[in-house]
C-alpha cells in the first residue's frame, strides 16, 4: 500500500468514530486496508512464476477478512494505530489463506468461494506451493514490526504467532488422525479442544490478541481475549459445520456436505453417533470406514459397465475384471450419496442438530458476556463493531 | 535435547578439533545434535494426531543434515558454540523436510530415502498438514535464538530466513510455471537463476550466512558466503539432476527417472531441446506436453482392456466407449516408458549430460576457490569439514 492509502484507508476505519457504521461497511474497510498491505508486500514477484497473482487469488474473492477485522478493532479500540497493526493483520490474513488452500487440497474440495479451488484451476503442485509460499512469506510483516511498534510489542507478536500456529496444525492434525482412524467414540468436550486449537487461536484468540499488544497494552490484558476468542471460535465452528450440511454452492461457496463425505467429526455427527440405536449406529460407523470417491467420474464408470453389460458390449466376467482392477486401484468400496442422505437424515432423527445449534447459542452468549466484562476498552464504533461480530460469528448465515 | 546431551553433542563435535575427522563423523554428528533438538522441540505434541513422529518421520529415514552440517561448521569454525547455532540448524532442518514432504507430493513421487514417501503411507491431507506444521514450527527455534545470542543477532538470522524462504517459494513457482507452461526455450542462465533461488538459498547460502551471524560476525562477511553458496547450490542440483536420471531406489532413495516423468527443466533436458535437430526437438517438445500418468495403474487398465477384447469379453464399442471415458477424466494421454527412454537417449546422443557435469563441475571449482581465499576462517577441523563438502556435493554418488 502506498503511504497515502495506507491514511486513507486509515482514515476510512477511524472517520466514522462519531457515527454508525454498518459491520458490513467496517468489515469492508479493514479488508481494503488488509489486501492492500499484502498487495504491497509482494509487488516485485510477478517474475515469479506468477506467484503474485496466485497469492492474491483466494484474498481478492472476496472473504470477511474477519481475522484482520478483529485485530484492527481491537488495536484501533484500545487507542492504537492502524500503521501499527496492519502488517500483523497482513500475516493472520496469509496465515488464514494459506489454510484454506492447503485444507481445500487435504478435504479434497472443489468450490471456494464460488469459484473452482486453486488446486482445480492450477494442479496440486502449484497450489501446495502457493500455501507454502503464504506461510513462509507472512513472517516479514512480523519483522517489519520492529520498526513500526518498537521491539518489545513485536517481540511478543512474534511470540504469539508462533504459539498460534502451534496450536493450529496440532487441532487439524487430531481431526486428520480421528478421520483416519475411525475414531467415533467421542463427545461435546473432545470436539470442543479440537476446535479450540483447530480454529480458536488463529481465528479469535491471536487476532484479539495481537491487537491488544499493538495498541501496547500488557500481558494483563491477554488471559481475558484468550477466553472470549475460545467460545468465538467454538461457535463459530459449530456454525461452519451446520452450514455446510445445508451447504449451497452459490450460497455458501463450498461443495454441499462436504463434512459428511470427508467424515469429519463435527459435534453434529459425535452426537448422532451417541444417541442413535445400536443397529444405526453400527450401519453409520461402517459408513463412515468408507474413503471418499476419488472423482465425480468414479461413480460415473460403474454406472457405464452397467450399460455395456445391459446392452452386451460387456461380459460378467469382463465386468467384475474391470471392476476387480478399480477396487484394487483404490482398495474399497467409496461413500454414496444414499450413504450421504442417509447420515444426515439418522442427524435430523435424533436431534443432533438441535443439539448442535444450542451448544453454539451458549458459547455465543458466553463470548457476549465476556466482551461486555471488559471494563479496559472503552465504548466506541471500534467496541460495537466487536459486539456486532459475535453476533455475527453465531447468526451468520453464509 | 537435554543439557548433558547438548554438552556431549558439543564435545562430540568440538572434540576432535586436533585430530582429523572423516566427513561422515562430522555430518553424523551434527545430525545427532540437529534431531535431538528438533525431538526436543516436539517433546509434549504426542497427544495431537501423532504429530510428534510424523514430524520425526523423514528426519529418522537418514538423509545427510547437510544444511545443519554447513551452518554448525561455519558458527564452530568462526569461534561460535554449537548452543548458538543448535536452534536455527533444526529450523533450517525443519524447513528442508517440509519441502521434501511438500515435493513429494508435488512430484508425485512413491519413494524418499527407500522408504514410501509420506503422502503414500499416511494419505496427501496429512501430509500436507505435517509440512505445513514443521514450516510453522520453525519460528519457534528462531525467538529461542534471542536468549542464546541476544536480541541483535537473533533478527539478523530472523531476516535471513525470511529472505531465504521467499526467494526458495519463488524458484518453486518458476520450476512449477515452466512444467506448466510448457516452456522449453531455455538457456543454462534461466536454470542456473531458478535453481539460485530454489535451492541456492535455502540449502547453502543461509546455512552458511546464520553460522556466522550465530559467531558474532559483522554483515561484511555475508557477501563472500553469498557467492559460495550460490555456486554449491549450482553443483548440487546439476548433481541431483544427474542423478535422478540414473537412479536406482535402493541405492538413491528416489523413483527412477522421475525429473522426465515430470518433464522438469533441468539442465541437461534444456540443452537437449537446444542442441536437438528440429524434427527431434519437435517430438521431445510434443512428449514434454503430455501428462504424467496418475498412477501405474493407468497403463495398466489398457493392457487389461486389450487383454478383454482379445478373449471377447469386450466389444470394440465397448472398449472404446471405456477408453473415451477415462480419456475424458484424464483429459488428454500420459507419457508412457517408451516416451521417457526416448528423452534420455536424446539427452545421451546430443552430449546433454557432459555438457552437464562440466558445468557442474565449473561451480564446484569456484566454490573450492572462493572458500581457499576466505582467509577471515581460520584453519580448523571445520573449514576442513567445509572443503570437504565442497567435494561430496559436487563427486556424490548417491
Amino acid at each position: 500500500m502506498t503511504r497515502a492509502a495506507a491514511r486513507t484507508s486509515s482514515a476510512g476505519v477511524r472517520g466514522s468514530c462519531s457515527q454508525t457504521v454498518s459491520l458490513d461497511d467496517y468489515l469492508a474497510l479493514c479488508k481494503e486496508a488488509c489486501d492492500d498491505e499484502i498487495a504491497r508486500l509482494y509487488g516485485d514477484s510477478d517474475a515469479a512464476g506468477g506467484l503474485r497473482d496466485l497469492i492474491l487469488d483466494y484474498p481478492r474473492r472476496g472473504g470477511k477478512a474477519l481475522r484482520p477485522a478483529l485485530g484492527i478493532a481491537m488495536c484501533l479500540g484500545l487507542g492504537g494505530h492502524l500503521d501499527a497493526i496492519l502488517p500483523t493483520a497482513a500475516t493472520l490474513e496469509l496465515y488464514h489463506n494459506a489454510f484454506l488452500i492447503h485444507d481445500d487440497i487435504e478435504d479434497e474440495s472443489w468450490w471456494r468461494r464460488g469459484e473452482p479451488t486453486l488446486h482445480i484451476d492450477h494442479g496440486i503442485p502449484v497450489a501446495v506451493n502457493v500455501g507454502d509460499a503464504m506461510l513462509s512469506l507472512s513472517l516479514q510483516p512480523l519483522l517489519d514490526n520492529v520498526e513500526r511498534i518498537g521491539l518489545g510489542p513485536a517481540l511478543r507478536i512474534l511470540r504469539a504467532v508462533s504459539h498460534m500456529t502451534r496450536r493450529t496444525v496440532e487441532g487439524q492434525a487430531i481431526e486428520l488422525d480421528w478421520v483416519r482412524s475411525n475414531t467415533w467414540s467421542l463427545d461435546d468436550a473432545d470436539y470442543l479442544q479440537m476446535v479450540e486449537l483447530k480454529t480458536s487461536w488463529y481465528s479469535f484468540i491471536t487476532p484479539l490478541q495481537v491487537g491488544a499488544i499493538a495498541a501496547g497494552e500488557g500481558p494483563d490484558r491477554l488471559p481475558a481475549l484468550e477466553a472470549l476468542g475460545r467460545h468465538l471460535g467454538a461457535a463459530f465452528q459449530i456454525t461452519d459445520d451446520l452450514l455446510n450440511l445445508r451447504a449451497d454452492p452459490d450460497v455458501y461457496g463450498k461443495e454441499i456436505g462436504g463434512d459428511l463425505w470427508e467424515g469429519k467429526r463435527t459435534l453434529m455427527l459425535l452426537h448422532m453417533m451417541r444417541r442413535a440405536e445400536p443397529a444405526h449406529r453400527e450401519r453409520a460407523a461402517h459408513i463412515l470406514a468408507k474413503r471418499r470417491p476419488t472423482t465425480d467420474g468414479e461413480a460415473g464408470l460403474v454406472e457405464l459397465l452397467d450399460t455395456l453389460t445391459r446392452r452386451g458390449d460387456l461380459s460378467a466376467t469382463g465386468r467384475a475384471a474391470i471392476r476387480a482392477f478399480c477396487t484394487a486401484q483404490h482398495v474399497s468400496d467409496p461413500k454414496t450419496f444414499d450413504d450421504i442422505r442417509w447420515l444426515h437424515q439418522l442427524m435430523l432423527d435424533v436431534g443432533s442438530l438441535t443439539h448442535a445449534k444450542r451448544v453454539a447459542a451458549h458459547h455465543s452468549r458466553q463470548a457476549a458476556a465476556i466482551l461486555a466484562d471488559l471494563d479496559w476498552l472503552p465504548t466506541s464504533h471500534h467496541r460495537d463493531a466487536l459486539a456486532q461480530l459475535v453476533d455475527y460469528v453465531h447468526g451468520r448465515t453464509r
